[in-house]
């Protein structure tokens, strides 16, 4: 009995070891529900998030442009980076994400907020672009707590989106 | 003597079993003021709110739909929760929104920031839309931090309003 | 030897209680930065900022208004503080913030993002209102991670920029 307990006191300790991203990633979330809400209902998102432990991660407003790019903007790095395309440049902004979450040592999994700014709504496009968006969780089984709006001009008349997130790192 | 002490610590304990929610609502949070500030002046909301304990709690932007409803969004739903009422629409989300505070553990005297998204604006909207939103902190004495603006557009053209809640909880 | 590391000792006890802020100011954030990013490119905000101890403080929108003002405002505080410069308004507007934040007991140094929203937007105006906000931070070396873009609408029609901050304290 003792040895029983012993060997699987050491695999735990062995895989803490082996793994202290994988053992962090996600733990200091709590989703939150309502009581017996209904569950047939498709929810891309969740209704709140509870920080229970970690440090805080805010990151900047991502847009499709390389994380580090040229102040003031230059016109033909615009032009190269910011096609008319909204779901190419969620893909380029959420990539962008991931880059600086991984630089801070976050995952997906550990995101707690995501602010969806779009410029130059068309219908349809919240959909479009969350669905994107979502794309970058869904592999962590994860669903950050979003908030998603149209506003009058991002950075450039040709950039289309600019998303902001809140995570938690050990 | 040992009778007194069991007997006021089984009277504490007592309490805390009671009432563990307003054992703590309220208590993370502390109002920063100016020094000296003109008390004369009527102020809907705080200044700043520091967060001294409690763990943060992070909502999704809510809408005058139910808090859990299909996506993508059904035009049957958004005509039925959806009229053409502001007031009528935040008093919908703010009950949403209350619903998941709730939820959680929080109350909204644990409320530290709103965000108050409006979408095609009139003139004095944003004194109607703060109205509703105040009514449901003045009873609990309180003043959240807020923002307040308009956007271009919201979730669906029919959306007036969009409410994005931060809290703490124990 | 026991002398001089009680001089040691006191000198830096000195230090201490002679300057309370500066001791804690801007310790409680990391700055992220992609592995290997390229130095050369000029960068007016940090791509994430971690929260590694401290309080958060939680700002509420700061305005040209002076931080206390009349509710509802009052037609001839609007004319008198909103000049139509975005450059003014975005100094008054960071004036009020700067208040606030030595209310708490919080420096420049101690942001961790700065919501910038403007609105009446022309051709150039974000890069403008960036170079006042920054001008706040640069004599502190320091970077927030900021969010910056057009709405439809402020609280009044005179107002060009809306700034929210959050930051941390001891």
């Amino acid at each position: 009995m003792k040895n029983v307990a012993l060997v699987a006191f050491s695999v735990t300790a062995l895989a803490c070891l082996a793994s202290p991203a994988r053992a962090q990633s996600g733990n200091h979330l709590e989703i939150v529900h309502h009581p017996n809400y209904d569950k047939s209902v498709f929810m891309p998102f969740s209704p709140a998030i509870k920080i229970k432990s970690g440090k805080i991660l805010w990151l900047a407003g991502g847009t499709a442009l390389p994380v580090y790019h040229d102040h003031p903007h230059k016109r033909e790095q615009i032009l190269k980076h910011l096609p008319n395309d909204l779901e190419a440049q969620t893909r380029q902004t959420m990539d962008g994400i991931m880059e600086t979450l991984k630089a801070a040592g976050a995952s997906p999994k550990d995101v707690v907020h995501v602010f969806i700014f779009r410029a130059r709504p068309r219908m349809g496009d919240i959909g479009k672009a969350s669905a994107v968006v979502n794309s970058y969780f869904a592999p962590h089984h994860h669903k950050p707590a979003t908030t998603n709006m149209a506003v009058l001009e991002l950075g450039e008349p040709e950039q289309l989106i600019e998303i902001q997130v809140v995570a938690v790192v050990d």
